[in-house]
């Protein structure tokens, strides 16, 4: 036996590029604005002193918080370090039946990845023609259903009746509601049903609506016994994981309504502009509910329009998997960011 | 099938309890000075428009800080959310083999819970009746090795010879060496010997000497192939994890090499103080070289001693488990708070 035997083999997953250089930045979903200003007050008067002690282990503050912005009550809400953390948290604690999780064949990528680590089996059910989900799917014998709402990289949404058909045909199993672009909807959240079905799990997260990617802050919302579950688990495994700053911060961007409000509209508007000219170049797309669009060009290859865009200081995501590899990922930026895309895809395009 | 017969079940850890009013803390091994000035500064300064991005998911910045501060390259260390995350993600990557873990009966009860989370079977070693490892249970078959040095809650230091000794016997086992409370010790620190054996990986936190419990930073330094190994399985469970405040206050404090040392000192002076103390007040106790000390009394139950304590405001941490219920674990404060629990155990014991 060597050494190398006993290592743990895994698929490194290859995150959207981190440039350290100044370049138009549109290929990881983050919010082109900055957090409400009450986040920069929060870390600019806070105590240093404190962080010499543990966190609440509970994250009383934040919970409150999310708890009367979600009208919920606070041992409904579960906060984590991102929403990667929380719903890593989530299969780990409701996906032990044996039987196969399902979610979508093109969706975010880290289900897979999670399912593989905690040796949870899955299955993959096809979007269809539309990239919608197909309901039916998901009305068979299974260990869990998660899905995201609006969809990635689809920024499709799903009305509510759609997934209360799912939530009805599924009592005893875990539904996982994975809303990280809801609020760039301009629809009803799932939040609003964790009342009347004891098998919702709702996550959402700070990294793109709330500005924070650079925080770590993720939460799910559902009734009190999926909420206590998910605690006795998180406490079990790690007591501490939410940083003070990160309470104290998240705190004070859940606090400022109207200026979520302001930001998140200014997103939708852009987005709502980015499709005309989108469309205008010829592009076609799914109608995004998020923060980002995934658009493919019939004439021009996606991994050439990647390229040409790189080369011209304009990141957007692409894929190589052969089912989107056609599609860019383009992250929706401020109305200047925008016209630079597009001004580059003119450029690269009239060639 | 009903929705509970699919959670988890788990064994809910009772960490040490985080009061919210003012008491003298002596519970959880925090450090009772601030972090260095330069933490505070770095909060007050950040510039916070930058937390709407993802932070460096390689965590560059303070990797290389930390790299420099161990005298080893910038590839021979992994960062992680304190070092229960960068213990957790060890546990996983390299306890591989389907045979048993050792570590000591009397250790840090985290061991056994990662060991459960992950399905690793494992063995517990007792400790000699000096309360220290015994090296020859460490030459058996086994699937990989892991202890604090010092080790909690005894606070007893094994020198290095002995951890030699276990890494030669065990070449194709990863041997982790947990030196949470290193610093304290006044000893040498195992990674100088990250060089000379490949299956050697130390772990360190920020919690206790750093002042920075409230940040959630902790650390390994391993050779470049345990380390990437680390990475590749963090990188593909979950990619940002540190916080871009963590990054930018870790790197501070790493930096201002003088206040660390300045502190550490004077914990250390206050321990041996705080041991003299306990002596002359009758309390039997293992030498600790960490910033807490394991005590029992010969004739004042320990229980007792806890309970009476927490009346006069002053926690300390108890377990009622039946091989360590007679002690309690004091966390080494200021020389006044010390006062104030000598000043409160003459009472309790006077009466």
């Amino acid at each position: 036996m060597r050494l190398e035997d006993n290592i743990r083999r895994v698929t490194p997953y290859v995150p959207g590029e981190q440039p350290q250089k100044k370049v138009v930045k549109l290929n990881t979903n983050e919010n082109p604005y900055p957090p409400a200003p009450g986040v920069a007050e929060a870390l600019r008067t806070m105590d240093a002193d404190r962080l010499r002690l543990y966190p609440d282990p509970e994250v009383r503050m934040l919970t409150e918080s999310l708890a009367r912005y979600c009208q919920v009550d606070p041992e409904e809400v579960f906060v984590g370090v991102g929403s990667d953390d929380v719903l890593s948290m989530s299969f780990l604690t409701f996906f032990n039946s044996g039987k196969p999780v399902l979610f979508p064949d093109i969706t975010y990528s880290f289900y897979k990845v999670w399912a593989d680590l905690y040796r949870i089996p899955y299955e993959c059910c096809p979007l269809d023609e539309k990239m919608h989900l197909r309901k039916e799917d998901y009305k068979r014998d299974n260990g869990g259903i998660i899905f995201p709402n609006p969809n990635a990289p689809t920024g499709l949404y799903e009305e509510l009746d759609v997934i209360e058909e799912i939530l009805k045909s599924n009592p005893n199993v875990v539904v996982i509601v994975d809303e990280a672009y809801i609020d760039f909807a301009g629809k009803p959240s799932a939040v609003s049903l964790i009342h009347r079905y004891d098998n919702l799990l709702v996550t959402q997260t700070f990294s793109k609506s709330r500005s924070m990617a650079g925080m770590r802050i993720g939460f799910a919302v559902g009734n009190r016994r999926l909420i206590g579950w998910l605690k006795d688990a998180k406490y079990s495994f790690n007591s501490y994981t939410m940083s003070w700053p990160a309470i104290v911060c998240g705190t004070e961007a859940v606090e400022d309504r109207a200026y979520f409000q302001k930001t998140t509209e200014k997103i939708i508007a852009v987005r709502e502009w980015s499709k005309k000219k989108l469309a205008e170049l010829g592009f076609e797309f799914p109608d995004s509910s998020a923060n980002f669009i995934f658009a493919k060009h019939p004439e021009y290859d996606g991994g050439m329009l990647f390229s040409a865009l790189k080369e011209r200081q304009i990141y957007v995501r692409h894929w190589e998997q052969p089912e989107i590899r056609q599609y860019l990922r383009i992250t929706v930026g401020t109305k200047e960011e925008m016209q630079k895309l597009f001004d580059a895809l003119d450029e690269i395009m009239n060639k």
